[in-house]
């Protein structure tokens, strides 16, 4: 596992190459950058492999701050503890690691609670440092800081991250398939295990099939659901969906509502509901689709700033439903993902069917163009292929 | 327990006193009125007790659908069942029952789940007439129709019930306490005990120290609950709170925000919070007075019709916290009042210190001023007294 500069760079600078965010919209630049050292409880990561999320696209286009620039995006990777910082001792020079955007220190109350996935000693934020320091580890050849994005920023062949957002798996598993765990299907697999809970049996609908949307129905599938529909303005998705386990196909936007159409298919409304999209409106219609009495909903899709999310005071009150928002799935990194990694090893949970376009990482800015054209789940892209 | 108008009177229309609201927001009239026989899974029931609970003021004051007069109101209350329709054999001539607003038929699908306590079959509402029927068993002298309230209508000597809104209780508890069992204290432990499921040691904030916020109070102290804090404008209500076991108090409209104080009281925010006035901005302070994690949202007042309940979408995504709506506090009333009951009897549960006053029939109207005025909790109505 060990290469060239591995071996020489341990504690000094590297030099590599990144696809830096210089402007907001446009295309990345790979350039030559220089990565530090990590410091204490960090690792500096060798990256495998890293894919394109929406989150990515979000930021990358955004004008206004929290926008920054220039940056490093990517946040879902694989990859090879290069070296490690003072004071780790949970990974070693070698191993292979998952980071995650969401803080595992398991050391605080959250970290140690099973109730919670939200490290309280590191709080999530989108925060262009790292998340011990206020520092970047990146600059470029002028000496300019380039800023990091959600902890990881793997569209670099070298990263650091802190040990709290790396995940150590077996590795055992292919590094484009165990990549897909870094963020995109974890959170879908888990916001139907963990943070909904989807008992055997039960319905579900599903707003929105891209690749969290599948996820999920992936997650109910592995959780025993019987009825899994998904909704989506575009009907080709059914028939993808029907690989991640959707049953029923409800399409967004025809004359009846979309709550009315799951209430008749489901006699009452889905046991659980889920939005995946990011729209506040579609919350409200997630949220009358869902069964009175005990129907939950649950929050995946990220809005943009500032909006807010209503519900009408009475259906809150004699609908005995429950809303719940979830980042990451619920799921706490370190426990949870090598679990979803094992089930993928033992040929329960899919992964390869996400993967519909590779790239060289060159070519990464082919990624975009994928990803925002439709028709693309998860774009690969390979760092030194 | 047999009276004279029981023993000659089944089958039969009974002529008896009742208080009839005839116009909003006027004090109600003591006519006598006719209370027809009940029809088939009806009981008639002489009312022993009755009180007055803040939803009869509410609906009271209301000059617009879905008010309408002549009604008779009144919901919380204790019954002899004097009669009963065709095909009841649930209770019998004689039985102690309380009425309660919301169905439990036992039949549907809703009935038979631990899961919900909103029957399917007969779907609560604030309907005029009877639960089973679009009718009423009231008329005037005149041979006009009384409508009926929230499927109860205490506030007569006499009236008709569906089975599927009478428990049948033990008769060895005073009437006027078991009365309390009716709505506001049920709602208030119930949604403490069932809706959020309050874990021993766990911190609970109140908003509204009235009845049923008191009621909460008293739930989350049983539940085991070591930090129960009341939120309310008055700072009165803390010595009060104290009987049922607040042990901390927050006085809502100063300086800071409530939900910094309970933040800063509880570490980071409180395990339950319980919204009990009613008004969709306090659910958002609730809701952000909550611990992010697993923090647990309770709604459980009324708010006016039309009124909408507004969260950040970026706050529900990223805080992993639950917001639920619970009708009569989530208990189901056939099994879960009778539990409630035998909790008084064996002196754990407190219902005598809910009672701050106590009236005769001929004086209901008083009731109204004591409830409007503030400084009381309930006030019980004595039918025959």
């Amino acid at each position: 596992m060990e290469d060239k500069a591995a071996r020489t760079s341990e504690g000094q600078p590297i030099r590599c190459k990144a696809a830096v965010g210089r402007k907001p919209g446009e295309p990345l630049i790979i350039e030559e950058i220089i990565v530090a050292p990590p410091m204490a409880r960090e690792a500096r990561i060798k990256v495998i492999c890293t894919s394109l999320c929406y989150s990515d696209i979000t930021f990358w286009k955004m004008k206004d701050p929290p926008a920054i620039w220039p940056r490093i995006f990517g946040h879902e990777a694989i990859g090879i503890v290069e070296s490690v910082g003072e004071d780790v001792s949970e990974v070693t020079k070698g191993d292979m690691v998952v980071p995650i955007f969401l803080p595992d220190c398991g050391e605080c109350v959250d970290c140690k609670s099973e109730k919670s996935n939200l490290c309280s000693k590191f709080p999530f934020q989108v925060s262009p440092w790292m998340t011990r320091y206020e520092s970047s580890r990146f600059t470029d050849l002028n000496g300019q800081i380039i800023h990091h994005f959600l902890f990881v920023s793997s569209f670099s062949e070298y990263t650091v991250v802190d040990i709290a957002n790396l995940t150590k798996i077996d590795p055992v598993a292919p590094p484009n398939k165990a990549c897909l765990l870094s963020c995109g299907v974890s959170t879908g697999v888990g916001a139907a295990w963990k943070a909904a809970n989807v008992e055997p049996g039960s319905s579900v609908a599903i707003f929105g099939l891209g690749s969290i949307g599948l996820a999920v129905a992936e997650g109910a599938r592995l959780c025993g659901a019987t009825k899994i529909i998904g909704v989506d303005v575009n009907p080709e998705k059914f028939e993808i969906g029907k690989k991640f386990g959707v049953t029923d196909f409800v399409q967004a936007g025809a004359d009846k509502s979309v709550s009315q159409v799951i209430k008749e298919m489901t006699g009452g409304g889905a046991d659980y509901c889920f939005e995946c999209v990011g729209m506040a409106s579609l919350v409200h219609e997630a949220y009358a689709s869902c069964r009175k009495g005990w129907g939950k909903t649950v929050v995946l899709g990220v809005d943009k700033p500032g909006s807010n999310l209503s519900l009408k005071s009475s259906e809150v009150l004699c609908d005995g439903k429950s809303l719940i928002g979830a980042l990451f799935g619920g799921l706490k990194p370190k426990s949870h993902v090598p679990i979803l990694l094992k089930r993928y090893i033992d040929k329960e949970l899919k992964l390869d069917e996400f993967i519909t376009h590779e790239v060289e990482f060159k070519d990464i800015n082919k990624a975009f163009d994928l990803l925002l054209k439709g028709g693309c789940l998860r774009c690969v892209i390979w760092m030194n292929k």
